[in-house]
């Protein structure tokens, strides 16, 4: 091109191609307005309300607070409207139906400070359903046992083994809280090898039965931990207390699942069953029997998949809330988009749902402060 | 500072600070040399070792190929030397020591291209057990069934949910595939469950001992679905012929777990029982067993945990490479370096490790292609 | 091993490895404690405050925010008490020294409703100079001519072409809102021009002179466009108002460029000049001249390096917030952690540094209101 | 649910539901067959061509190559059947049309081995034009000065800043190679400032003149340096002798610009004037002029817009391939989707385009290897 032509209508014309008229549903992008008093040490539910149209993630984080109250605020038929078999799923303290809730959570916030947010929801019942992974269940226990410190994501691995110091990114447990968890745990599981030897004596063959006494799942494993470590600060104690059932189909995978390989040979030839079978069975059937169904989901992995595939059942949830930072280009499941489940039935395909993508420890607090905790219980 | 001033020594003693000798042992950084005839079309050991030097992730692939033929290639004493109980872990042909190799991998990685891959490798031995989530086991035999489809990431989810077609990343399964998974493992269940109740019915309480029969652990259910299968195409069918134990302690998070809950309606009111503590006792006891232990996980979550943690009971895997996208950021295990499994003694202080940041897909196929397979078996 | 055998030491020493009792400095990890009132619809202050101790990235952005709080409270010596040749850098009203604040920020966060957050801190002098790219200018101006609209990750790039729409992530810009940029600035220009010819033909070769009127670098070219547009919603207009100058090397990366490459041949064969070495000078020599230098980054790339480089002239900043996604493992700037700084000399090695991982979007209005907009300015 | 109760038809319908007939153009996932003889110790060529059926990025990269592929041998038509306006752009030896290839690249792949190839893709003239950051080009020139060595991510700065070691990644630069580059390049900018003195004295105000002697540009002083240095390893070297463009816009955020910097107070009061509208006109004449357009973009930032950008003014390229680690969720250009550049006119709505998302260092060898290197030139 000559250096001192005319420009070209191929370059204007691209630059400068007209847009049609802007729809008038279109929503401008706007973000906070100083000019009011309530922007300064902005409360949680102002600051997410001056983010909803800010775009990006913040608009995710604020979707993902509408969400959840639509499903913590929703309210169906009263019980007394309802036949006897259509009478399952949750209801509120005035019989009317209400949204079953399955929050998933991974080990690693177990082990953060989001665990006394976690507990705080389990404590007054404002979901209906937790699924974790096995550090999940433990260090809920452990931690009532003795305390997990501040650390460094770039202290190394050798001095802390020396140590005994184990490393869960900025955080450090140190060694001797799993050996007073062995101490805990171990008298445990002698009675309960004790119950399930009796049980089995008794009932033969049945033991196969749905209603066998024999038979040990994760989430009654789980449910009898937290009633006897019987201490306010435990995710586990609140959910005993609260018939809130928590799944964790892969128990063995954490010190749990160590102390039940020392337990075999404790109790050698005889091992304490856990069977997954019947965990499968029932939230399966807690997802079907939901009136409406929402997922909160923090992090990614089998956390993930097992609450998205209990509400296949269901032929989908009707609220989905993920946070986590897994991103969609390997095909793994802790990256999948809402939208991926939405083809697999997981998630209707009229259902609210948003991805926030942040560690969650970050965004969580905030979230809650302006849904679940923007008012006392 | 004036406009028109000298150049303040603060600036250029900070710009120009001199910087001690280069130490003797310091590694040029260098790339690949396009003079060689074999810089052409390169072969992938050419490559890798060309990019050993490189820096960032290249360094990383070049260190992880490295890593794995240290692992495949390492042998000990001869059985001969070795008194009976020093007779375990794994040996060579010719008797000798060898890693134990532990493989983890994705429901993901099954679905795509790299079965294929994964499946070389179990058909010649050249792992010696594998973790797997659930999706990792049941798309293998669904894909005896009927093939797997490539799709686009950006497919909109309802328009695929009317079709019936489920969507993994870039990938589309057809749900008829499920329909027929359901047709062929449901007669299988209904066998299994008239064994373990004629084995129950036989040993009562024994049940609980170490070697029952009645006992289903998920490693024995996927040996026996891999029998059933009997297609060479399929990873399961190989591991079972050459007894490569498949490790999924969560078994039920996956359309088999669909498949179970279907069954507990059909087999009503007795139920398949699947133990997990069996299966604790099993992979641990492998780790314990190994003269070496080397780790391959590709991909993160529970596959990774269960690894690691197996080879804590041996403290820790003489070589590890990880292969994920998980970052450390948010604390989670998906994310850990290798250094952090070193503080909790999962890895030896001494072991060779490296991560690679990489989707598995992009680079296991050079990997293999560099180490395992840069031969004919 | 035995199935029956006792357990081997191997694995208890493993497992059980007792730790060195916790140093006294250890700080335990704690969260949020709802028993308190403020717990509920928390400010930001307190929101932050409580997830100091929650570790992974929440304890890094309550970190951030202290850092900010510590480069906007130090207070140094009083005009007074300087010699002339010391009186340079920042002053606050009462004439003690205080941070020199960079902040950097990408394009997008101007396109986000974050602007009116940079605005607000500009508005009231909180930051003392400002690194931007190129549509970081622009859209600054564009949006005070027509506003920019909610869009979504997913909506198909053709469909947006032929309506003429622009997609940034989740947001929209109609294509007309370049038109009138087009319209507003291009009279700018040619004053500009003429002005540029008027002063080089008065100086001619003295044109190379540090002080010459004949140059205009992009710094000078934005505070000009930023008192044309003269507007209260706009970062420019604040900026030229409040003399913070905001720089911008590759100022024709963007829709600036298209303008000014268009106008080259409007004013064929003359052309505006746009110099960069003056303004390098000018970053260079505040930094310099900085009592301390605070850095307080928004994303990544050239906005990031500019910055960290002008503080290497003075041997690195006082304080360092980067926020933003990148990860470090493709030897990426972007991703590189302060402590890579450190080793430049662009952050002092007894700097307080901390990157958080997130969207900026997503934190930096928490950040700002529990920090430069606690109170009413 | 009753414990014992049929399925409901819910639960069956959603899970089992049946899918539309599986079109005939839908393509199988496959992987690598390893029947075949060339499976092992693939070369590059069948490497990727055994990938592209694989799912997740491995059939994106297969897809770049296909793309590379394409732009590299695409031909139109003969000079001698253009009239003389028409015979602009990119013609082969032969004289026929070919595309045009535009390359960007971020300083740090230069800092890598990848270097040696970026300079044999320019050596062999196989790009037309370059956009790189300001490391890009000095660490090129430095590289022929002195090495850079392999290093580690986990080096902390503070020892390294002790001992004058710059961490890059993986990488280290010894800070006396900046020393030694200063010496070499400040006689150059002495020799350059005295030129331009000269040219701006005879011309004066016609130095705004598009072709004006006196005007230095960040791609001219580039080629100078390129001169200059004259040494095969480099690749400015071979961009001056192949009269390749190398743009860089803000040529001054790095070590040249530290060292403009300096410049200004040794030639004080004058100082060198470099000037980025003439090389915006440059670029985007070049876009204009091409046959075909095509983008390969080695990681994110500046260079990725730029490139883009300078495409919009032919309505978009023909052919695009992006690798980078960038996400979309933050709205970053560096993260955005080929489809966000579609909606922006700047890759047109049938062209060919990928991303791979990768450490450009993972897959740029093997890409070359497998497409421009797949035969000697």
């Amino acid at each position: 091109m000559s250096e001192t032509g005319q420009l070209p209508n191929l370059a204007s014309d691209a630059v400068l191609k007209h847009s049609v008229p802007v729809p008038e549903d279109f929503v401008e992008v706007k973000g906070i307005d100083y000019s009011q008093d309530n922007a300064y040490n902005m409360s949680a539910k102002d600051l997410i309300s001056s983010m909803s149209k800010m775009g990006f993630q913040a608009s995710s984080l604020s979707q993902a607070c509408n969400i959840i109250d639509q499903m913590r605020s929703w309210r169906g038929k009263h019980k007394s409207e309802l036949q006897e078999h259509e009478q399952i799923g949750e209801f509120d303290d005035s019989g009317r139906q209400k949204t079953t809730i399955f929050m998933g959570y991974t080990s690693n916030l177990i082990s953060s400070g989001l665990r006394d947010t976690l507990r705080y929801l389990v404590q007054h019942k404002m979901v209906s359903a937790i699924v974790a992974t096995a550090g999940g269940i433990e260090e809920d226990l452990i931690k009532v046992l003795a305390p997990t410190y501040m650390g460094d994501f770039t202290l190394p691995g050798k001095g802390l083994r020396d140590q005994g110091m184990n490393r869960i990114g900025n955080l450090l447990v140190p060694n001797d809280n799993y050996c007073k968890f062995e101490e805990w745990i171990i008298p445990i599981f002698n009675k309960l090898l004790q119950e399930q030897q009796e049980a089995l004596a008794q009932e033969g063959a049945n033991a196969l039965d749905a209603n066998s006494s024999a038979i040990l799942t994760p989430s009654k494993l789980i449910d009898r931990l937290g009633k006897e470590i019987n201490d306010e600060s435990s995710v586990l104690y609140w959910a005993h207390k609260n018939k809130i059932p928590i799944f964790c189909p892969a128990l063995t995978d954490g010190s749990i699942g160590d102390m039940l390989f020392f337990h075999t040979f404790k109790s050698s030839p005889q091992q304490l069953r856990l069977d997954i079978v019947a965990d499968i069975r029932k939230i399966n059937s807690m997802a079907m029997a939901a009136s409406r169904a929402g997922m909160i989901i923090l992090g990614g992995g089998l956390i993930k998949h097992h609450i998205c595939n209990a509400c296949l059942m269901r032929n989908g949830a009707d609220y989905a809330v993920y946070i986590n930072t897994g991103q969609e280009f390997d095909g793994s499941d802790a990256g999948a988009r809402p939208d991926e489940a939405i083809s697999w039935g997981k998630i209707k395909v009229d259902a609210q749902s948003v991805k926030v993508y942040a560690d969650v420890s970050l965004v969580f607090p905030l979230i809650v402060a302006a849904t679940f905790a923007s008012e006392r219980p």
